[in-house]
């Protein structure tokens, strides 16, 4: 059976009850849920101390980790679950009441929304008929619709969460634990920006916005915004939704700021956003940062949300406190940036020239080998790679020539280094960073006292680890690792005649496990030689013949 | 100045170093960078002790939280970030190398893609020949393409991120916490699926997936996946991926699980996933679980990755261990669900009939009155609503009146409770919880010892709050709260007469704040009264005739 639309779910009805399922599943035993009747959705936290005022709050799905990922000593004893953006019934809602609160009373913390307001409100009241004494706020932080009836409650309901999570969590009383969030859901402000709505899973996604085009002031359920425009680079686009949330704010004191992920804005987007409203003017207001992460979410909604909170000692303390919900976006104070001064060393090091005569000779022997094979090896590579083989070897051994006399020759360890530096820079790309790798563990292999043949296995054992190919593999390793060792047992000559066979063996070779000829049929390679093989045995032949 | 694509940056050139800023930011002084040229992006712990040995890692970013969000005491000592999906060069590893390592020495955590293993393996040797203990291990978990000669490096980093940092937090020598790293990074398996892949900041959004199409055993690059196939269940899913992932592992033991969102997959779709993958035979042997979180991100890709890892004991305690870094999805030891029975009470009170000849008369003359007038409503309703005012009204009163018998009509705190349960189960929707809560508040005020005229204020009030509307609004509220007022001065026949003239102010009330006629224009309202305002005014009257 396939399903038939894009999302990882087994299905629509019990989505969210799969998802809490799901939660549980994740917390440990830390997180309970009411068990017994599938339309009621309730998220409690397995232990709670019942003399402590109960935090309840709740709505639709599809804000994760709203609500439910915020039940936690100091955040929510309990959160009620509706359907995907839909408020969940009133029987739900009693029932986590009841589940929760005892004799010090139970906060409703409510988004402002119709559906959430009744049936939270009714429950509210049921409850009070039972005997429980229950308080609730409404939060209606949304500024996008200037004189709005009843703007909506979107991401500054965490702030309520957590100062009302908070004093509870502290033993006050519900009265003052009730004021407290009051204060907070009047004083918080919250403005939504995004390039694409909601899709809800089990449903076709949905494409309102063109590319570009960006929703100032939408809500959290794939409500149009309350203006298009073209999004602006995001300096401007702060400095825009800094201006209005400025307008909305009361007094001029020092702020929290929560930056929210919508869904599926990419974080490197929101670590941006976030330095961008940090330096506007409002920005530089604030002292405590909660985010960027996502917190209340519109299913996978691609935007962003700013909601601030002025602040006092008392807010302050509330927002800072460390909770127990892994979801919640822990506030921190802010602190300017520390910067590191990039180290000394990187610079490469300063090689002391010196003479040695017959180490001259060899390497101007094989640079000049290499120089005048470019063509034949570009030739050979056309056939199977790119065909810039032979200027890549070339181009390294011109740059070595070009500087042979400023070369440490009478120093093993140290020469070898600064070939690695040499060639690194100038052959670049792979074969760059490789024949570097090559050289610099031969180099340090020669300073710890092995002699150049045991070094040269190091630069191999390095190479094959970094590079990732083997014998066989159809590169210059055909080459290279035969000839390094037979030159720990015979000579420059036996190596030479090593680095030919292996290179000759290449031809047969109808496979190649990396870089470009590994793209290539089987018979494209077949009889063709790797052409960096070929080069390989062609700098031993040369030095063979500057040692002989 | 408006940006052509839907991303919130500022410059595609400095994406990388500003999302570094914002993420310095919110560290709070936790974390630092390296300063003094561009092109080298580290993070680094602002303190560590230099006397343990230097985790770093790094790579391409778009992986985020990784690598940069896992600095921290137990994880990484820094992470060294190339341009999106791009290797960092060798500088910028040796300098995050030079930067953090000291005389215990560094390991380098590599994923095994040809650029990272180039870059990083020369900024090792490097480092080596300047003197430094430097190890370095690959992780290569992708088991996507079966036989690969260099498996891509994939989630399953995070297991060897953790193991390693947890062994150099303790103070182990590098040699030790270079080998358990590599136990670590061998037997880590990993595969993703996903429905769609990546979109690079500003970059064009890709769409390479039709709807319902998924790819098994994508990278985290947006490479294409190792199959493609028609999505299904999240169950089917699950086992197909339990099943892969089991043909890969060593041994029948006990496994730590990495749920991994690789980026704009809902959090509802992660839990979903997380419980059917733990529902496999591969997921009861599963005992440490770590998300569902993004942790190794595709940037926005539509997708989720498993990655396990064979647990023993040494395991378990550094995959368990809590770290500082927020970012860091926080393993938990399973536990099965808590699962708390559905409160008793949410029955609905069971209420004792009681006989009161006055109040039957009452309560029969309100409600014949209001199904009399079904009809009259409907039509006034058909005007400026969806013409269902009466029968809504109606419906109720049908109810009470067939219940009249088992009404506790002597027992005015329970006869209120019982009229709000009642109304609210008939009238459905925002009607039926508005008159609940109506009638629920004024029993709780009759409990706590109000007469009627007050219970019924109380009422209003709360209508008020839940409801959102207030006079003025073109309700039902402009005919029953002066009603109620007058009911407190004076009686029932004067509270029928201001019933009726609030009613009949409505009709010249043009903008209404709630509901379906807010949606009308001003003249399509205009000489209309209220349907909900005519009701209250006819239940009023009716009232005053029967207490005449």
């Amino acid at each position: 059976m396939s399903h038939p639309l894009g999302h990882f779910i087994e299905d629509r009805q019990t989505l969210v009850n799969d998802a809490i399922d799901g939660l549980l599943l994740g917390s440990s035993g830390r997180l309970a849920r009411l068990d017994g009747d599938p339309d009621i959705r309730v998220v409690l936290r397995a232990e709670r101390d019942p003399g402590r005022v109960a935090v309840v709050s709740g709505g639709g799905s599809g804000h994760e980790p709203a609500h439910a990922g915020f039940v936690g000593e100091g955040l929510l004893d309990a959160a009620v679950c509706g359907d995907v953006f839909a408020s969940p019934s009133v029987d739900a809602v009693l029932a986590g009441i009841l589940a929760v609160a005892g004799p010090a009373g139970c906060l409703l913390v409510v988004k402002n929304y119709a559906g959430d307001r009744l049936n939270f409100g009714l429950a509210a009241e049921k409850a009070r008929s039972l005997g429980l004494a229950v308080e609730t706020v409404t939060v209606a932080d949304d500024i996008a619709l200037p004189g709005a009836a009843q703007p909506r409650g979107v991401a500054g309901t965490l702030f309520v969460h957590k100062v009302a999570g908070h004093a509870a969590a502290s033993g006050l009383p519900l009265a003052e634990v009730a004021a407290r969030a009051r204060r907070a859901a009047d004083a918080a402000k919250s403005l939504g920006i995004a390039v694409s709505t909601a899709t809800i899973p089990g449903s076709r996604r949905s494409e309102r916005m063109a590319e570009g085009q960006a929703e100032l002031g939408l809500g959290i359920h794939g409500e149009p915004g309350a203006e298009r425009l073209a999004l602006p680079p995001v300096a401007e686009l702060a400095a825009i939704m800094a201006e209005r949330l400025s307008g909305s704010l009361a007094g001029a004191g020092r702020l929290a700021l929560l930056v929210n992920n919508l869904g599926a804005t990419t974080a490197l987007e929101m670590q941006v956003l976030t330095r961008a409203v940090l330096a506007t003017e409002l920005g530089r207001r604030v002292e405590v940062l909660i985010g960027p992460a996502p917190a209340m979410t519109a299913l996978d909604m691609h935007g962003a949300s700013l909601s601030l909170l002025p602040l006092d000692d008392e807010r302050e303390e509330a927002l800072l406190a460390p909770v127990e919900s892994p979801a919640w976006p822990q506030a921190v104070r802010l602190a300017p940036p520390v910067l590191r001064p990039v180290p000394e060393g990187l610079r490469g090091e300063a090689f002391t020239p010196s003479r040695d005569a017959a180490v001259a000779a060899r390497i101007a022997t094989v640079a000049r080998g290499l120089i005048d094979a470019e063509g034949e090896l570009n030739a050979l590579d056309a056939k199977v790679g790119d065909g810039d083989c032979g200027t890549t070897f070339a181009g390294a051994a011109r740059s070595v020539l070009a500087d042979l006399d400023r070369l440490p020759q009478a120093d093993p360890p140290a020469l070898a280094r600064a070939l690695a530096e040499r060639i690194g820079r100038a052959a670049g790309g792979s074969s760059g960073v490789l024949g570097s790798i090559f050289f610099a563990a031969a180099g340090a292999a020669l300073a710890a006292g092995r002699d150049w043949p045991g070094a040269l296995a190091e630069g191999v054992a390095r190479v094959r680890r970094y590079g990732g190919a083997g014998p066989g593999d159809r590169t210059l390793l055909d080459a290279l690792i035969p000839a390094v060792e037979a030159l720990a047992g015979g000579g420059f000559a036996q190596a030479a005649e090593a680095a030919r066979q292996g290179a000759a063996a290449t031809a047969g070779m109808q496979r190649a496990a990396t870089g470009r000829s590994s793209y290539l049929a089987a018979s494209d390679l077949d009889g063709v030689e790797d052409p960096g093989a070929r080069a390989v045995a062609l700098a031993f032949t040369a030095l063979a013949k500057a040692s002989a």
